[in-house]
């Protein structure tokens, strides 16, 4: 019998570039054990924001010094803008400053913004260094941290500059949780039911009955982070580069982030999860208008994001929405957008999501017209 | 017979991103059908600099325009200083703002800045699009078409932040090599001299029966482009990520590279090609001292780069250099460095350089402090 409160490993399989996700209970203060462990003798930059650092960094640093880990620390500011040009030379700066090298680690102590700047700054400082993922949100454990994309934002949109770089090794603490926001936590979440949305409906019923318990903590959490990072490192490793499948996991994405451009990525109104929860209701509606899928399914979606507290609507969105033809420019901008045909991941129920090329975009723009105002 | 003027293919093997080196007279104005002819519907974003735009950007525009390949130009400032971060955010700006998608191009119309930066934009924009590189001088045609690296130079050093990505094709026409700068086609011959340096003693020895027939045109031109691009394509093939036997192309640029950082980049008193050929007879002496190697063919080798007009020795840098102690922070810096020991390409005589590991930093030191005085 295993014992359920035990740390579970998922392995990622990518040939050369597989790693291994460790998900369970105190794992920052075995961080240094287990780094060294792996690549004895190297040194590390760990990069930070505001927020994190003050519950976490000194927690890692010890850690990291306890098993002979010089760790070179770098603090930034909280919140999506951090993804940008500026602090991304600033990380990279930081890096060469503490005279790393190659084989030597960038490790990310924080959510997906740091993971996705601290990432692209590993990926790029010496055209590619070692990488260490400590996420400290939900997202960020069950999504930001497998499958090695990495990038920030331009002014033509969400990550739109990056790098694919596989990290060496995943921490995910799900102690740390405890102290996450309850918005941040459901937003996390709208993620983990994507992945029962995509190909496994069981899981889907499984999170209806257990969600609350996710929410607590405890053994429920690590299965269902574990279950959500097997998940994606299977759809990952069958499409490392995203040219196929691997596009599955934008199951309410293409929806999601164009609500973020349209909300000018503010966050006090719409963060990423929230943006992916009415993304993967409107996935789900949107099959249904097409004949795909039943309306109950999506109801069936909505009524269980809506009960953990997610948004589901566009009218949910606090401010309102630009007019749809705006919004419509932000759909065909996403970069899973192909020689001009607007590509949608659609399903025929739950889990039972399908890559669909050549959706007609005068369709989707009569949908966004008429759902808006539901 | 094969007509020796007509144009050489020299295939890079990397699997999935092999790629094709075309090699030949009047390829800018045939650009547009050999990229059409490879990739219908493709569209692309063309990358050069000032100069290279007054000599080549209509011919290579006109060209793709000919074959229905819509291009969007960006002309930049010549030089070294282009290769910054604030550059690289212009490139990807204008890639993103052609609204230019993951299967269009990034063309790279220019020398060793223009293939590094450009490339670097297409490997980081919507994480990876394709690369096309028009090489137009010497360097860039024998060395930077060939590999994937591509960067940018950070205060800390020189090409310490970048990507490998592989362009889809190379088109290195040799015509426009009449045009370049007696001084920067010598440099660039420095790295076709390399080649012979490291593993080809029989191409060494063509050289400096042929070299005068290099420099002039014609086939020997030809014939001595598509050896290096060889040379560097099977190299490159056996380690696409410089973990290893790659780092044979590095002879002469740990030393050249700290004598660029010494003058501080400033092409009026060094270029790359030019710290190249003193690092190459500095490797070369140093190999001596080492008792590794006969004295003769560190003379030889001097001798023939000296006779194309090459600088051989550090008393050929005008202005002088800082203190030794500050050439060999240089030298440590360089990121073929691992683990704090330091890392040489050194040889056992022409054509038979090996990788050095734990060269020790005193016996480099007395050896500088000995040779620039020379």
């Amino acid at each position: 019998m295993t014992d359920p409160t035990s740390p579970r490993t998922v392995r990622v399989d990518l040939g050369e570039r597989s790693y291994d996700i460790v998900i369970g209970s105190g794992l920052i203060a075995r961080a240094g054990a287990e780094i060294a462990a792996r690549r004895p003798g190297i040194r590390c930059a760990v990069i930070t924001d505001r927020n994190v650092a003050a519950a976490h960094l000194d927690s890692l640093v010890a850690s990291l010094a306890d098993a002979g880990v010089e760790a070179a620390p770098l603090v930034l500011e909280p919140g999506e803008k951090t993804k940008r040009f500026d602090e991304l030379v600033r990380v990279c700066d930081h890096v060469l400053g503490a005279r790393l090298e190659r084989g030597d680690a960038v490790v990310a102590l924080g959510g997906g913004v740091i993971g996705d700047l601290a990432g692209f700054a590993a990926g790029i400082v010496r055209r590619g260094m070692r990488f260490v993922q400590v996420p400290t949100s939900l997202l960020a454990q069950v999504d930001s941290s497998v499958g090695g994309k990495t990038g920030i934002n331009s002014g033509h949109g969400k990550n739109l500059i990056g790098v694919f770089h596989q990290p060496e090794l995943v921490l995910a603490d799900t102690d740390v949780l405890d102290t996450l926001p309850i918005r941040e936590f459901r937003a996390g979440y709208a993620e983990v039911a994507k992945y029962g949305l995509i190909d496994r409906p069981g899981f889907f019923a499984w999170l209806e009955a257990n969600w609350r318990e996710v929410f607590s903590g405890g053994p429920a959490r690590i299965e269902a982070i574990a279950t959500a990072c097997q998940a994606k490192a299977e759809v990952v490793a069958a499409d490392e580069r995203e040219s196929g499948a691997r596009a599955l996991l934008n199951l309410g994405h293409t929806f999601g982030h164009a609500l973020e451009a349209a909300t000018n990525y503010d966050s006090a109104r719409l963060v990423h999860g929230e943006g992916v929860a009415i993304g993967m209701v409107l996935a789900h509606e949107f099959s249904a208008r097409m004949n795909l899928a039943s309306p109950d399914d999506a109801a069936r979606v909505a009524h269980h994001l809506r009960e953990v507290g997610l948004p589901t609507r566009m009218s949910d969105i606090e401010g309102g929405l630009p007019p749809t033809d705006i919004l419509m420019t932000h759909v065909a901008q996403d970069k899973k957008v192909r020689r001009g045909a607007l590509t949608f991941i659609l399903t025929r129920g739950i889990g039972q999501s399908f890559i669909a090329d050549d959706v007609p975009g005068d369709e989707v723009f009569r949908f966004l017209e008429d759902k808006r105002a539901s």
